[in-house]
């Protein structure tokens, strides 16, 4: 049995390795390389696998997930700049791969009850990623 | 191969283990443990696992399907309390979790072709889960 | 210029009409006349229509009516029985319609910047009501 | 008989007002005003009034409608910091006001058949602003 | 007030006037000219307009509504192909806008309370026209 | 890790296998069978699976997906007719099933970066399809 919340944030990036020369990025990135970034809004899902706790018919209260989830990951990234203003981002270039990789060895072990089974990152109606660990 | 229909329902409902007390179920489930019950608009999928079959191209006529899943789910809840109104569900905290379990077992031998291979609940657009049997 | 905010509810509800028989409201509102009542997931828009100020680019802080809203309608409705839990419900049946005349009379003195424009609910995704006061 | 084509962008922006000190301008926008700059992904509905013409059926081909909006807009704002890379927002605080009344005027004279009737923006599904000039 | 029913229905069409050449049609309608066809999943909202029946709180039983839209509409268009299969279409350009002046000529007399305020039609997700009568 | 591109595409089809009778389809495939054919809007997901390369912060560039699929699928489908207008499905049933199988066998060797997972058709917005392969 898995259970998922759908939590949403808006954030500006700008993809861009700092170890490649401008023209690479730009061939790498392409648009989203320009220099002063540009803006998206993000749909994080997190899932949760676990039993039916007999109590509660749940197996975990997800708002106990959402507050986790708000508290580590959406307070620190919502209305930032994921390139400038987030500590667990520095030294990562802020694709929809790498910011599923962090919030899943952030969340990893926080969630209180059942375990994380997926992260899901949708970047834009049309773009996601899906993290279920290694 | 896997199809999927998806269907949906309105329904009231209250969180509330009778075997608790008041404060107890105030704690679990807060303001969805409203004496007077509240509402959704559940969102229901429904997915067959099978190969497809070459005299129609297709693995189950996903009209069939739609008739099954409404003659055993969707007219026994929409518009209803889950609390009161749905015999399957006497005794049991209408939960989501509880939901995809009970529709699983009541929908297992009654997929036409192929096999019942998850049913997936959304509460709200936010909130879902996933069961996909034991 | 018009500037709307989008917010959404959980409300159980039963359409019925005390003054009518048993079997009119039956005729009247089918499967909504259900006793023990049903559920919607409803979503509010609220349009104010202004000026933009020049001092701050905005018609309103769409925060500021957020706020507005949040306090006068939707922690009143959100989570409840319409039927049974709202004070300004009371003797009033609980459709659309209504709804949707009530929340502009709680709103229309309450706005802080503009004036109310429009009420749009949704009972579904399917269904909805405009108001703009008589 | 009104025709919209549906568009879309992503954009970093922060909202601001050189005028303002710091602390007003934190009082007024709250985190849109972080000094890095957020993002979102914006939806821009551009509606043209018209009359059928006889001999294609369409008040205007949409696909010319798109051509300008992606020519005159669109290419201007996609990807790019709005306060920074967008010379005709130069000297404007980037609310979806400001976006609607100066989209407005670009397009008013530009539109190939029928005539320009509604900006509508939303710059996250649950905040919008519409624009019908003055 | 007014009160909106959203109904879909699937159908093909081709964008042609035969009293163009080959050329002529390709130039206007571009890949929608195309011999053989093509198809979208139309969505159509009907929106009446009225005063609230004090006995009923209601504009317009929006089930009867439906009704009368299912019977005199998506029945005779919906998995059809609009050029071939469709009475009232004969002689007409399938155009978003022809079909939304021939929705609205059937229907206006055919609401059983209030008026016809409205006919919108999606083409798709991104193309929509409104017809208000002239 | 794995990164989904979502498309969408707009044609006409007819289910009828030509090996059985006109009852037996119109048994089978219900209204869909109707001779002229009849229309959808079609998502289509494409999911590749993948590790994260070091060097860009991506399993694979989501617009080289989408400029292969683009090629190899949308543009050959794109507002045309399934069962007359596109070599590759030439003596198939274009249903969603076989669409997704087709689809499969075209790109899984064309994929630049990474390796196909997953198709999912979306033939409306209440039915899909998954296909991974055999």
């Amino acid at each position: 049995m898995f259970v998922t919340k759908k939590m949403s944030f808006s954030a500006a990036h700008r993809l861009f390795n700092p170890k490649l020369s401008e023209e690479e990025n730009r061939e790498i990135y392409g648009k989203c390389s320009n220099p002063h970034g540009h803006g998206h809004f993000y749909t994080l899902e997190i899932t949760v696998k676990g039993k039916i706790d007999e109590r509660t018919g749940m197996i975990i209260n997800i708002d106990d997930l959402e507050d986790v989830a708000k508290k580590e990951i959406i307070d620190k990234v919502d209305h930032k700049n994921l390139n400038l203003d987030v500590d667990f981002l520095k030294d990562t270039i802020p694709t929809m791969e790498n910011l599923a990789k962090k919030f899943w060895e952030i969340l990893k072990d926080k969630i209180p009850k059942g375990e994380l089974y997926k992260i899901k990152i949708y970047e834009s109606g049309n773009n996601y990623v899906i993290y279920k660990g290694d």
